[in-house]
């Protein structure tokens, strides 16, 4: 019984999808280029949204040219910051790249000596597959082009975040709604063009592939899993350099500008503000992007990888196969539809409205979606199916997964929720670690801390119920489907992501070209809700890679031939203590990466103001050049360590060790790294939002801990500080290290299967 | 082949070393209390250790009566606060323990009915055992006796540590090598009574059990079990009440005296530092001590049940059924030559010699512990015997078996240095975080973050380590008595432990009596070592939980007749997950609640400071009471929900879902508690030594950083605020959540397997 779609229609819908999403984030870029960055007079011709308003609620005085050609400048500078840090970065990805490439090719060769024979298959015995050889070169070419797609997709991010940091800056001269309406938009050139070009090439592979493998779809698909591990060791360089480069120039300008100078933030004297700004853009934009692409890439993969041997992969049915790449082009057109909810159905009007307009987006992006995947799990699927799991069979029907993909996007929506009421200062959690700031830093510390633990609490529960349900009523495979649909909507995820790091840009600048007061209160109000986004984001993202991680888990427990794991062996055990242990090895690896790069930028900001004459008041230019050229060596030669411990260990295990040991590993990995992902990345947010509740001073609460400048706020910020580098570079960055390793593993599955535990073969 | 000794021999070797160790710790206090507290004229005779002695090197304007006096006074109100506390803990205590022993008592009576048949043996069918219903009661009765002698131990160690506080005062005026003497024997008086009478205590109880229980040495060991639960129950009030206690008082102090009042620590001015010194006895003496007794009841008692069903506990080989016991009496033979070491053999001359004293102790003990061990291994237990362990067997020969013990022997030494290595201000990892002051109290503490987490790499390789070749060697039975090995010291460890806060103590003593500088000095440099010892004291601590956890969880897992935990299931996935999140969740409640009673104490020592007339200026008495009263009344409040958490889990889990998912809990717990114990307690050691170096000044480095009171001291000092609770209150008290969970989980195996996972059935 096959699915009701025929294969003709799967062949055309995906890649239509991909092209229609593609399109959408084209036309918002040419939307968001028709705010002018030069001081000529606005083209006239007013839509919805009122471009080419004239300024009527700016103040004369400021409306001059010179604002406008100070923001041009100021932008070009982030923009060339951001261009020249990713080009370094990219260097060094080429050689790790064609490294790992041929370190691919020839484990994964030596799986069967090089044979160029065709082999018999492993699931069905009695036909003939295509050689270990093609699966080692197929493997190498679909890692490089999961590498090569997150790389240009998370460039193209960061170039139109620095495209449109300045123009929100100039938007926010008209009103609060319309900075945000540029912000988002462009937040969605990048959520849609990294979800549209990732499921586009995905595809085209897919048929590429098959031209060669035919019907060996159990080789194509172990093939396209390079994919998925392409896009995430693209994701290690993003999110860990990223964030040492952002964090890095953040805490070092804070450092000297705020706390020994007294100077506002972005002050343009503070040497490191452009260094700061460029931050954002390499490691919340591009780097960010690069790991939900990676997420998105390896469930992909684990979905396929995990199918190929289902009834419907044996018995050849394309559609059913497809189930996970049509999810996504569903996704892509239900976000193109909620995006319409912020940009064109509504309009905002005060600062109040944003916070809500974003949370509507996800919470109208994930009731639209659950009608998607019900259609799409209808008709892209036969009614009953056969799941092969661990040596075990299970049946399975169409609503039945309908089922583990909504689980997987609700539990992204709770998470999304829990995160926000621990971070935002809407809420009496962060308002208590404001008011613990009363006794100093040192309580906002101990509050802050304990509030991330508490976070983690509802979240586990979501994705525990996630891994339950979908997990009994389809094993791996249902696993591997709710990941996707806990991703599923991320072109919206993506866009609200992006939009954060915008505002913040879009403030610097505003500050830097010395706008007035009323400006930079709209653009701290688009900030501080892109905050609160930012935590939802990352929330999401931990979760995501939760789910990604053990689908890939499972799919390498699958291909390395194993049916248990038992905790009650002792080579599996130590494995789950020693890969309990890595996410804070790797956090200790980090955390002191920023530490160190910071102080550097410390003393080369202190030596700035000691040494250029003029510079404190105004009347000379700091040398930004240099500040940026410290976060750029320090952010890659810091990025080093923490890599290799990613890579090298599922390699040294799986080798040395064995796959038992290497499966301890990574689900120790897993269930420890999670939990310190979510609380670093919440008690950051939470420290952030503290300090910007006592500074907006909008309660009487607020204003007994305030103003600027008090002992409560300086707590505040000693709090912000610390929490810099635990939300934005060791949190987010553990990510990656339990999905990198799991779909390394995956890859690798044959190699260690084949020639692994050396070391119990020796003894 | 039944072992060299005899089982006469062994019935009498255990008791006498039982009685030595205790005959032992009643002379060492007999010595420390020929330290006279009142002003008469010291009794004439002088010993090695100078008793006797005048005060030759005291300054002649401070050696009069008035000092003694105040210290006798000062003395008495700490004895009183810490005896009223425990008194108060106690009957929470005595409500609780008498509420779960009718738990245990009903439910394990629920398993076979409460009938009072005999019933065919678990293991050997052909045999009958004894009913349920006496499992249910002797386990009841175990569990009230473990509790008791861990109330008895804990109680006699704070009398002793507050007998002693004063003295070690007053031995100061004469000399650092005399005062660290009185310091170290009353060190040693808590670790000989601890752990002598623990043995002794489950030597009569086995002894009385096997009246009635005859040849049903299965049924016997089940219910001796009970004791384990009791020590850790005991424990669980002892650890995290008396750890909210002393930092609620420490925090409260600090944040009011030496932040706001700029007030040096332990000035009698300020209100809340007799709550401050109460608090060192009843959460590092108390508190500790009722956590390693635990440790040590429970490795025992899970070695027992493991052996219970061995060849030689099938065949009622008494001597080697024994061996854990042997192992112990031998320990405390080792224990009180290596003390010798201390106290007679060498003398201390100068502050220098103090660590390496300290240090050459957990040395000694391990070598010669080697030895001991040997002997027992050869003497005590068959050539060969076999282990029965989830439904395999595995023969075992006695040298492998001393390998066991060693290496969890050795695995302790290497975790203790490592633990100094990281906490110890004379290396670089403290010297760095110190150093990081210079820019803040941000840096200082992201690099102390940094600085724990990095610290737990080589624990949990030494732990795996020693799991994987004890595992390998003997199974379960192998961890139990490598857990055994690295507490078979304990005695010795305890005294080091102890050491630290009578110390600590006596600082505060010589503060509020107005002493000398010279005595001052004298008091923190003993003070200095004792953090380091404290610190080395808790990771042996969280190191033995964890083997001790593992081995519990073993024999839960025995016991409950499961054969795999596969963690690919979801049933056991989700627990692993669930269980990887309990310490967080427990630690944000321990956080929060050291927290919000510092905030109480900060209010009563405010008002006291702005209300009572001529506080500030010595002239009226502040009302230390009240103090006092806040911070008992908040830790035995707050010491209710973790305390909920950790009893009501297991119980929830393992009659809702079942014991695979309580497995799974039990699994997760373990290895993602263990972590953030050892990080969070060395964090808090390294912000503690760092703020100590900078006051120090003993190096050139140090002095740049200094000195007190500058913005790097204040700096260092915030560290040392936030670092207090995760050392003394949220990571020790990890230890208890892992530990009584497993053996909580052992006790009503019976109950889980026969009546658990409701839930499943339901659905």
């Amino acid at each position: 019984m096959a699915a009701l779609l025929s294969d003709l229609a799967t062949e055309i819908l995906i890649p239509v999808a991909s092209v229609v999403g593609i399109v959408f984030a084209l036309v918002q870029w040419v939307v968001v280029s028709r705010v002018k960055l030069s001081p000529e007079k606005q083209s006239a011709g007013g839509n919805k949204n009122g471009y080419g308003d004239y300024l009527i609620e700016e103040e004369e005085g400021l409306n001059d040219h010179n604002v406008v050609v100070k923001c041009a400048e100021i932008q070009t500078a982030i923009s060339e910051g951001a261009t020249s840090f990713l080009f370094t970065e990219y260097q060094y990805v080429g050689v790790f790249m064609v490294i790992f490439a041929i370190i691919i090719f020839l484990f994964l060769g030596t799986v069967d000596g090089f044979s160029t024979k065709t082999r018999p298959c492993t699931y069905s015995k009695d036909t003939t597959c295509k050689p270990a050889l093609a699966t080692a070169l197929f493997s190498t070419i679909s890692f490089l082009l999961g590498a090569i797609t997150s790389l240009v997709a998370g460039f193209l991010g960061m170039k139109i975040a620095t495209y449109a940091n300045a123009r929100t800056t100039l938007e926010a001269r008209k009103g609060v709604g319309k900075a945000f309406i540029v912000a988002f938009r462009s937040g969605a050139v990048m959520g849609f063009l990294l979800a549209a070009s990732g499921l586009l090439v995905l595809y085209i592979t897919i048929n590429l592939f098959k031209l060669y493998y035919g019907n060996d779809w159990e080789g194509l698909f172990e093939s396209i899993t390079g994919y998925g591990l392409g896009g995430s060791s693209m994701a290690l360089f993003g999110r860990v350099g990223g964030g040492i480069y952002t964090k890095a120039a953040d805490v070092g300008a804070d450092l000297v500008g705020k706390i020994e100078r007294n100077i506002p933030e972005d002050d343009p004297r503070n040497p490191a503000v452009i260094a700061d700004n460029v931050g954002d853009n390499v490691g919340d934009i591009a780097g960010m992007g690069s790991d939900l692409f990676g997420s998105y890439a390896e469930s992909s993969c684990a979905a396929l990888v995990v199918a190929s041997i289902s009834s419907f992969g044996i018995n050849h049915e394309f559609t059913a196969m497809m189930f996970p790449l049509l999810i996504s082009s569903v996704g892509i057109i239900v976000c193109l539809i909620t995006t319409l909810f912020a940009t064109d159905f509504f309009e905002i009007k005060s600062v109040e409205e944003i916070e809500p307009a974003l949370k509507k987006q996800l919470v109208i992006s994930t009731a639209l979606m659950t009608v998607g995947i019900a259609i799409v799990s209808w008709i892209g699927l036969p009614a009953q199916f056969t799941i092969y799991s661990f040596g075990t069979q299970k049946d399975v029907t169409n609503w039945q997964l309908f089922f583990c993909v909504a689980i997987g996007l609700w539990a992204g929506l709770v998470i999304g929720f829990v995160t926000e009421y621990y971070t935002s200062n809407a809420y009496s959690p962060v308002q208590d670690v404001a008011d613990s700031c009363r006794t100093g830093a040192a309580t906002n510390v101990i509050f802050g801390l304990a509030l991330g633990y508490k976070s983690v609490i509802i979240p586990i529960f979501a994705i525990a119920v996630s891994i339950f349900v979908s997990f009994s009523l389809a094993a791996m495979y249902g696993i591997a489907v709710a990941a996707l649909g806990m991703l599923s909507t991320i072109a919206t995820g993506l866009a609200i992501d992006a939009y954060g790091p915008i505002s913040d840009n879009a403030g610097g600048i505003a500050e830097m070209a010395g706008m007035s007061h009323r400006i930079r209160e709209r653009t701290d109000a688009l900030d501080a809700a892109g905050n609160t986004t930012a935590a939802i984001g990352k929330g999401f993202a931990i979760g995501s890679a939760a789910l990604v991680s053990l689908a890939l888990f499972g799919a390498f427990v699958s291909r390395a031939g194993i049916s248990t794991v038992d905790v009650l062996t002792p080579k599996v055990f130590i494995g789950l203590l020693v890969g309990a242990m890595l996410p804070y090895w790797f956090s200790a690896m980090t955390m002191k990466s920023v530490g160190s790069a910071a102080l550097k930028m410390v003393e080369e900001v202190r030596r700035q103001f000691n040494t250029i004459p003029g510079l404190m008041e105004g009347t000379t230019k700091p040398d930004y050049a240099t500040c940026v050229k410290i976060s750029t060596d320090a952010s890659i030669k810091e990025m080093i360590p923490p890599g290799a411990l990613v890579i090298l260990t599922p390699l040294i295990a799986g080798t040395f060790f064995g796959v038992e040991t290497l499966s301890g590993v990574l689900a120790g990995a897993l269930v420890s790294g999670v939990q310190i992902a979510i609380s670093a990345s919440n008690t950051g947010g939470a420290w952030d939002n503290a300090k910007k509740y006592i500074e907006a001073g909008a309660t009487e609460h607020a204003q007994s801990l305030g103003p600027k400048g008090s002992d409560c706020h300086k707590a505040a910020v000693i709090g912000d500080t610390i929490g810099d580098p635990l939300k934005d570079t060791s949190g987010p960055s553990l990510n990656i290290l339990i999905k990198l390793m799991a779909v390394e593993s995956l890859v690798f599955a044959p190699f260690f299967a084949t020639h692994g535990g050396l070391l119990f073969k020796w003894l």
